[in-house]
């Protein structure tokens, strides 16, 4: 078990009131322990209470040892909620995992376990602030990334299909030792793009002119990275110019503006002013950008309502857009890290406008 | 919609006492829509009220029509459980999808959303029988997965890795149009398969002599496989023999008495019988079989604890074993579908000894 984010876990749980609470998500449980459990439907609990060692209610077909934790195991004929109830203070209120599955929550609820229930993000805020160990893997995991960015355009030509293109990313990632996606990459050619969450299919063959845009993250010891590019196959009209560098300054300038202390949601309204004040406001339709680890979307994002101010080993996306239907869709994004005096930005393949020279 | 499935699920929940649920779960939402929703760590939930249109609640970066739907969107400065409350009886208890994240439960709660909550299992125990469309995906499903545990088998040599092999499956798998496991393939040599969920490693290399457990699965437009086999490299042992057959023995008498009626702990219990009283009880602790369909475990599942009576259309695995720590592990596993009259196997690959003629 880290042992210093367990203590951190603590110092936050009492900064919110809460003497004990039960963590379940497989990703949280990563977090504490480096490791990755895999309970299917069957209920995993660690009760964090600083009065005791950390209990672990398991079932009995998994088997887990740990110097720091007591595991309780259960088998499939009995209830795993049952089993916890020995170890909690029914006159006190239990912080509940996000993720909880609410059938185990209302079982506890009828056996009276505690004296309420609180959604608790302990676990959550602890991960916003990565530890050295996990900055170094962020760093490897984005310029993993980086290389990979070079191979995907590499592999462009006309009449590929956006979804033959997609299966070839596996395979270069493999090639650069990432067996596991951060999330099924996006390839988006021609106007698809003005879907940030398109999906590639076979009927969009790159032709000549086209726009192309790569939203990609793989997972390097388990951290993951997220980046998106846009490409021209020919040199950019006016218009798409006209867009592209204003989604490049909104990404720069709100960027530039990262450092200890400041509100993301300043850096948020940056990159959308930019937006706004070009006449596109009502086209870059999302938050500015989101957490980033264990999980490709770590809790806490980057947006005009996030009440997140700046630490030194945050590490979340910048990633202003533009996306007008059937016309355009550009996105740029990095992933960057605050550190003590400013910002480190952990992708640095190019943002200049690039013209493929295709066949 | 499926209204079909729709109505089969108001009617569960009516003989549950329930008026109103909330859906989330994104394999209860593809049963219902025949496809899929990925909203992320956002707040997804279908509300179910025979007296209304269903309505889903959405963020609104995602867009969704359905004739049969209404939906509501929220964006990211919104919250959804709040856009949930105008359609909700607050003097009625509400039933709550077994997996919806007690963060919007209790948010639920805090607004006094529902007089009570009560997990609410309608769509499970809907999706315990198959109908007639996802019967013939199902069997569809195991026969490929019957030709690729023929090419599995036909992967092996000597000195392959368990963990290079289990990579070669997906392959394996693309090639006969699999492009998504049930669950990550089980590939097991000499007593690695003593544990049930044995995670295949680069250490454990096949030699001369070595058994070999493959237990897998693929998803065929969207419905899983799961079948497990052992193979032999060298005759097997007077040891080896015995601990085969008393398993294919507890896997074959179990499933001739499957058929409608049957109580499924009374099949957990003619297996479990069979290799208790050949001495090896105590190395049979997994339940005997578990549903499956759009996930590999569904819902519901074969074991003494189950209150399941057999009905026409139900799917599940029969997968008795026997697990010897440093000593041997066998496992032979087939879906089965009760039918009108009794059962039919979904998996024909053959259960004899084979002994491979490797290299």
């Amino acid at each position: 078990m880290f042992l210093n984010r367990l203590e951190n876990v603590y110092k936050i749980m009492e900064s919110e009131g809460l003497s004990q609470t039960i963590v379940s998500d497989k990703n949280a449980l990563f977090y504490l322990y480096g490791k990755w459990f895999s309970t299917g439907e069957r209920m995993i609990a660690l009760l964090l209470r600083k009065d005791l060692t950390p209990i672990l209610v398991l079932n009995d077909l998994f088997s887990f040892s740990d110097k720091d934790t007591k595991v309780v195991y259960y088998n499939d004929k009995e209830s795993g909620p049952d089993k916890l109830l020995p170890y909690l203070s029914h006159h006190k209120a239990l912080g509940i995992d996000k993720f909880f599955p609410s059938r185990f929550l209302i079982k506890l609820m009828d056996l009276h376990a505690a004296s309420a229930f609180k959604t608790c993000m302990a676990i959550d805020y602890s991960r916003y602030i990565k530890d050295s160990e996990e900055q170094k893997l962020m760093i490897e995991s984005s310029h993993i990334n980086d290389l990979c960015m070079e191979d995907f355009k590499k592999a462009l030509r006309y009449g590929v299909s956006e979804k033959e293109l997609q299966n070839e990313f596996y395979e270069i990632y493999k090639k650069h030792g990432i067996d596991r996606v951060s999330f099924t990459p996006i390839v988006a050619f021609k106007a698809t793009a003005a879907d940030p969450h398109h999906e590639p299919d076979d009927e969009t063959i790159l032709a000549p002119g086209d726009m192309v845009l790569f939203d990609v993250g793989g997972v390097y010891k388990d951290y993951c990275s997220d980046m998106t590019r846009v490409f021209f196959t020919a040199e950019p009209t006016a218009f798409q110019r006209e867009i592209y560098n204003l989604v490049r300054r909104a990404n720069e300038e709100a960027i530039k503006h990262i450092k200890p202390g400041v509100a993301l949601k300043d850096i948020d309204k940056i990159a959308r002013d930019i937006i706004a004040e070009a006449g596109y406001g009502e086209y870059f339709n999302h938050r500015l950008g989101h957490f980033i680890g264990i999980e490709d979307h770590d809790f806490g994002d980057v947006s005009l309502s996030s009440d997140i101010i700046a630490k030194p080993g945050m590490i979340f996306s910048i990633e202003p857009g533009i996306y007008i239907k059937d016309k355009i869709g550009v996105r740029i994004e990095d992933l960057v890290m605050v550190t003590k005096t400013g910002v480190k930005v952990l992708n640095e393949y190019p943002k200049d406008i690039q013209v493929l020279d295709l066949k």
